[in-house]
């Protein structure tokens, strides 16, 4: 496939960058858990349970929705992309039999059937938008509450397969990038400590600190006994608070290694341009620096939004699209180079 | 400096490239060692002998000469200068009051004077030119043997300050390029095994057998009981089995593992390109590479004389001289990759 059809087919709303932030924040994700009453919730259901769900949001959904997707009509390379988009879980992509997604047309919102709960709503947006992302969630969830009636109790809020989702059965989470915390060791501390205020912090693509290219999740670790309101209002709080903790950190690596760090930041951009074997830990590893390069205003002729486009490109399912074939590891790595330096090779 | 000017100011003749074997062979170095009847030797000359041999010389040439630079007429910088050109030596510029050079206009050809013979008659050519660079070497010996009469003995041939020198007096001297060798640590068993032939191999800028960029110097050790011409002769045979060697461990590592080659090589163009600080053993090792990257026709668009540049102005005099500024090492790092970077953005 050649890299402009490839990066045509593959591109999505959130990673088009923009949205307040933009150059730490990265996306705002907001989800929503919900299950239909008088159907067993998934952890106990039939195959022709889930087949009632199914049908029931399809029909509520209606001309509504611009893309319905049933697990089994797709390969599972299809799916995997799908996941590595962060458009449905890894979760849903493991359930061929009764998993569905339904897609806005910019793929900002979508709703994953028969997932861990009858329906799971998402919304993700570019940028810190934790407000209009819940919005757009909200609007959603009143659409389909009217047709589908969702589980819930005058007590505990909406009820949900896992009691920690039960309450607002809502998880918010903003991507952030945070490369000065990481190198001056500051996320050791700062991971213990956000945990304390009910807030979870992890690696991107993983449960745990590590986090490949410095990039980390935020989320409300509590849905329970708060208002959405509150919840998104906590959780913006630390965002900001982190958000200032970074600047001041790149702020103060500027100053007292301006030099060294210009050195580290070029030579990524470098191995990115030139590799012709690329393993994803240095990939990851590369486009951190490349783009903090770009918010500190060194790195002048490569656009952020191409940066967005290889974090999420350059994992296994994706590159298999790109080669057009099944790819092992090795092979992965080449293609990955390629891929990197035809799309920086386009500029824009 | 402006780096156009600073090339300018610094090319010299046998860094433009060119003659045979150039991708394997850099430069073809003669020197004669002469001296001049009934006058001391350098080893128990006073300085009025060294004067008296400065003033025969100098009357010698006349209008044969294009520039004649005494040692004590130039900065510490400037003798530092030549010797990074491998004009002078450094025994030369250590001789402050004593020594001089006199140079041809395009600088192949230089005599060192008062340096451990009264002179020293050096021309260099790029690529293989050993007999050329000999013809060269031998007009100017004929030249100049008629006014000086050079001391000279019917069973030894040519007096010199040291015996290794006696004979012939000459010392042929080849650099190549031998990275496919080095890589495959074929080196190790060439090197004691052309020792036994009477060769010496030495890394460029060095005693013993550490070679930074893989480049070595090939030299006769033996001047005495050989014409001139079975030393060249023999040097020339050594030095075509070491270019067929290096070929054949070119082929096999282009076949054995061609994408790790690249991967490699292009990564070295990547680091030159882009790093904002270059120790000189990390510039050294990545000259080598992209250097062996042109020649196996991977990499295209840098032009090989660039990297004969390179690899002498990247020294510590000559970025002293760009930089218009003494310099530590950490500076020297940063100016070395600021050359870099503007050299290769000139292309041509």
């Amino acid at each position: 496939m050649t890299i402009e059809r490839f990066i045509d087919n593959a591109s999505t709303g959130w990673m088009q960058g923009g949205g307040e932030q933009s150059d730490i924040v990265m996306s705002t994700r907001i989800r929503l858990a919900r299950n239909i009453q008088g159907i067993k919730f998934p952890t106990m259901f039939t195959q022709e349970d889930a087949m009632e769900v199914r049908r029931r949001v399809r029909e509520a959904l209606r001309e509504e929705v611009h893309e319905w997707i049933d697990m089994n009509e797709i390969s599972a390379l299809e799916r995997q992309v799908l996941v590595e988009k962060h458009i449905i879980s890894r979760d849903l992509a493991s359930k061929k039999e009764i998993g569905s997604v339904a897609l806005s047309e910019d793929q900002k919102q979508s709703i994953l059937i028969n997932e861990e709960d009858h329906l799971r709503i998402q919304c993700i947006y570019p940028g810190l938008q934790l407000e209009r992302a819940y919005e757009q969630a909200e609007l959603v969830d009143h659409y389909l509450e009217g047709p589908l009636k969702f589980a819930f109790d005058g007590e505990f809020g909406y009820l949900t397969s896992c009691p920690s989702n039960t309450g607002t059965g809502m998880r918010a989470s903003v991507m952030m990038h945070l490369p000065a915390l990481t190198i001056t060791r500051q996320m050791e501390r700062v991971i213990p400590a956000i945990s304390r205020l009910g807030i979870v912090v992890r690696g991107s693509y993983g449960e745990g600190s590590e986090a490949p290219g410095n990039i980390y999740q935020i989320s409300n670790q509590i849905t329970l006994g708060k208002t959405e309101h509150e919840i998104l209002q906590e959780l913006k709080h630390i965002v900001m608070r982190l958000i200032s903790h970074e600047r001041r950190s790149r702020d103060m690596l500027l100053q007292q290694s301006r030099i060294a760090l210009e050195n580290k930041l070029f030579r990524s951009l470098g191995t990115i341009t030139y590799a012709r074997l690329l393993p994803s830990t240095e990939a990851a590893k590369c486009l951190s620096d490349v783009r903090l390069g770009i918010d500190l205003g060194l790195i002048q002729d490569v656009d952020m939004s191409i940066l967005n486009e290889l974090m999420v490109f350059m994992q296994p399912a994706f590159l298999q699209q790109y080669a057009d074939a099944e790819l092992n590891a090795d092979q992965r790595d080449m293609f990955r180079a390629k891929l990197f330096r035809e799309r920086l090779q386009m500029k824009k």
